[in-house]
């Protein structure tokens, strides 16, 4: 069932079918004399399809959504896409209806210049919140931006620096494998560094059981030639979302913007994945959950300040939603983020925050302790609450590499979460004080 | 009905009939020759009565809750005690079955000490979580302490200095006013600093209104010379924590160990306060709210790295809870804060965490402003969702005090609430970090 991935160039255009480009056309008005020919980084990107494609998505449950979130809710609901325009350095967000104008004549114009019938291209934002676009600069952007498209990795690497704001890298990847006897592609590319808890639904909607009061901007484009139907491709993607972006917290804020696409159009020549019980649905969303979570640990990674990476891996609770609760309390905890950034592998933190967590937690139950990424081998600083014989120096050399897993066991029954979060650094709270005298260090 | 409150001096010892007193152990066990008359901090203090005093506590909901509060809980239910023993520099926390021991025995010890009947002695602790006491150095201090006590101003400043952990300086208040032809006196300490977001219930137990996965050790201690049941004195004490100590946040950490205590000897020889609408209630209740806020107050201003304290002022929520919950999101937003920290007036931020808390918000409906405290003049940033005219410089200079009110009005119901928050700054990175080769610089 399990599909063997291979390693694919190109990105959101690995797929076939798929153009990209990405230009400067000063969303921020830095002024003239700056294009990306004078070294200005990208900062408008179109993704488009030669044929129209399955599109699904999953959008951020802030109540306070951008416009361009609200715009692309009901198109993905539809199914039907062609491309995707994405700006950033503004969110166009908390704009009112200026933007959401703003957010239509993205696509209109989009539309337009691609030849495609209306409502076939859908807009995503990042940047600042509560200023509204500069629709002079976009409008020369997009003509300027389909112009430039192509299917090469270069392509891709110039849309994926267009959609970064302050992640110090470009995050892509893709992969191919084989579907019913096609070989088929699917890459992606993200973006996210601060403002990182994502929380996201098909239709933004909150559920029930999503933590409260959770959650940056992230957005990722994927793209496949695989052959799958609408609906089914829904359901790869909420999983996926599920098991991936929804499961990453840099500083615990929930952007107004996040917005994970999937566009699949087809060119792979597959048999059709028609449904959920349709023999390729496992293998194809295998290979999603793959690309999603290779994406969102790259957000972790490059998280504003970011110097730790810590998978907080929580077993043994009364349920899942409680899993999840302790694991958030712990990997949102400033006192425990700080003890990672120190090196300090602090449990009386760790503990303290699982005590106030909504998640039942009794003292003389929980287990806490440290593996290298993956392994099995767990160092235990606690078992049963009471402190272990392992030293204070070997417990350091646990929590000193860049990335370790924290395993905390609750011992109360089943409910088993994993949360990959980041530690707190004096550089997170200098970049993200910025500088009033020059407001365009002021993040969204 | 409102006492008019002069100020008194002596904190603790400002109500007639009690002594306290501070020395240094060395809970920390830093070595001989450091003792508090080679300048090293105290760390074991007392407070005491005279007579037998009605007492009534409130407790940390922390499920992971230290030794000394599971003593205290049944001990101030029962409404009597004669005197409090608190330490520093050890939290007695996640101690198991030795802690009990250990918490037991600092009472024991001190009702013997004193010559108090079995029961009538309560205990506090504070500092690293999860290393059991030094009880050698416990045992010497208690009875040298008690060796010490007196009722003058200096002996309040050694027990006020013996219970700071990361405090930069001593918190206490007392005042005076007259309840039933009689003067009577009000006066406290505190200590905060960091794991500060206090939710605490008579009992412990988690009310089903505390917001979820909120809240420092601080410890209060409260004394009164004034006549008081026990019981009108625990719903007294109740109300005024909902309105102080529970409406605070350095970090958004609860603590283990958060205990507030007030213990009132009733040697003013006011008429007796038996029950809620007895005559002196209200006046009595509203000279307890202002010392429980001032102090709490002090605790937000001397938060760890702390440079800028701002009220969070919610209005309009659907419900009480709702405005808490939003201000929680608010106050404990890392991106918020940091803004404060740069004194940017960053109403993006303050929005978006609106926007994924748990309480009911729509974005047209938004109004963000900011006042000196207690200010009635408010320069608003955003009315109803939209940007106002008031200039980016003016703004700036309105979030520019160490001190400001931040007011945000939902304008969607009646429900209101205030959250006493702090800036992130790097100080409270740098120092919550610590340094793993100097483990005494590992806080709790």
């Amino acid at each position: 069932m399990k599909p063997k991935l291979a390693p694919a160039e190109g990105a959101v255009v690995a797929a076939k079918g798929f153009r990209t480009a990405g230009v400067f056309c000063d969303i921020k008005r830095l002024g003239t004399g700056k294009g990306s020919d004078k070294g200005q980084k990208r900062d408008l990107a179109l993704i488009v399809s030669d044929v129209p494609c399955a599109v699904a998505g999953l959008f951020t449950t802030n109540q306070i959504c951008a416009a361009p979130v609200k715009v692309c809710i009901p198109r993905t609901a539809k199914g039907r896409t062609q491309a995707v325009v994405i700006n950033s350095g503004n969110a166009n967000a908390c704009t009112g209806r200026q933007g959401m104008k703003d957010a239509l004549a993205m696509t209109r114009l989009t539309e337009a210049t691609l030849g495609l019938p209306p409502g076939y291209a859908l807009v995503a934002s990042t940047g600042r919140i509560g200023v509204t676009l500069p629709m002079e600069q976009v409008e020369a952007g997009i003509p300027a931006c389909a112009a430039l498209l192509g299917s090469t990795p270069t392509h891709a690497e110039h849309a994926t620096e267009a959609i970064m704001t302050s992640d110090t890298r470009p995050k892509q990847i893709a992969v191919r494998f084989k579907l019913g006897g096609k070989t088929v592609h699917l890459g992606g590319m993200c973006k996210g560094a601060g403002m990182i808890q994502p929380g996201m639904s098909p239709n933004g909607a909150r559920p029930a059981s999503l933590p409260a009061g959770l959650h940056a901007t992230m957005l990722a484009f994927i793209t496949t030639d695989a052959a799958i139907e609408a609906r089914t491709l829904q359901r790869a993607l909420t999983e996926a979302v599920a098991l991936s972006f929804n499961r990453i917290t840099v500083d615990g804020d929930m952007s107004t913007n996040d917005t994970v696409l999937v566009l699949a159009n087809g060119q792979a020549g597959n048999p059709r994945i028609s449904s959920l019980r349709h023999k390729d649905f496992i293998a194809f969303s295998t290979a999603l959950q793959h690309v999603c979570l290779a994406l969102a640990r790259m957000i972790v990674r490059d998280g504003e300040g970011v110097h730790r990476v810590v998978s907080v891996r929580v077993s043994g609770a009364r349920s899942i939603a409680e899993a999840d609760a302790a694991a958030r309390a712990v990997g949102n905890s400033a006192l425990v983020k700080t003890s990672w950034h120190g090196g300090d592998p602090n449990w009386g933190r760790i503990i303290d925050a699982l005590g106030y967590s909504p998640a039942t937690v009794v003292e003389d139950k929980v287990d806490i302790g440290y593996s290298t990424p993956g392994s099995k081998k767990i160092l235990w600083s606690l078992r049963r609450g009471q402190p272990t014989r392992a030293t204070f120096d070997s417990l350091c050399k646990a929590v000193a590499p860049d990335e370790f897993d924290l395993h905390i066991r609750l011992n109360l029954g089943k409910g088993e979460a994993v949360l990959h979060a980041a530690d707190l650094t004096e550089a997170y709270v200098d970049f993200n004080k910025g500088n009033v005298a020059d407001p365009t260090t002021l993040g969204g």
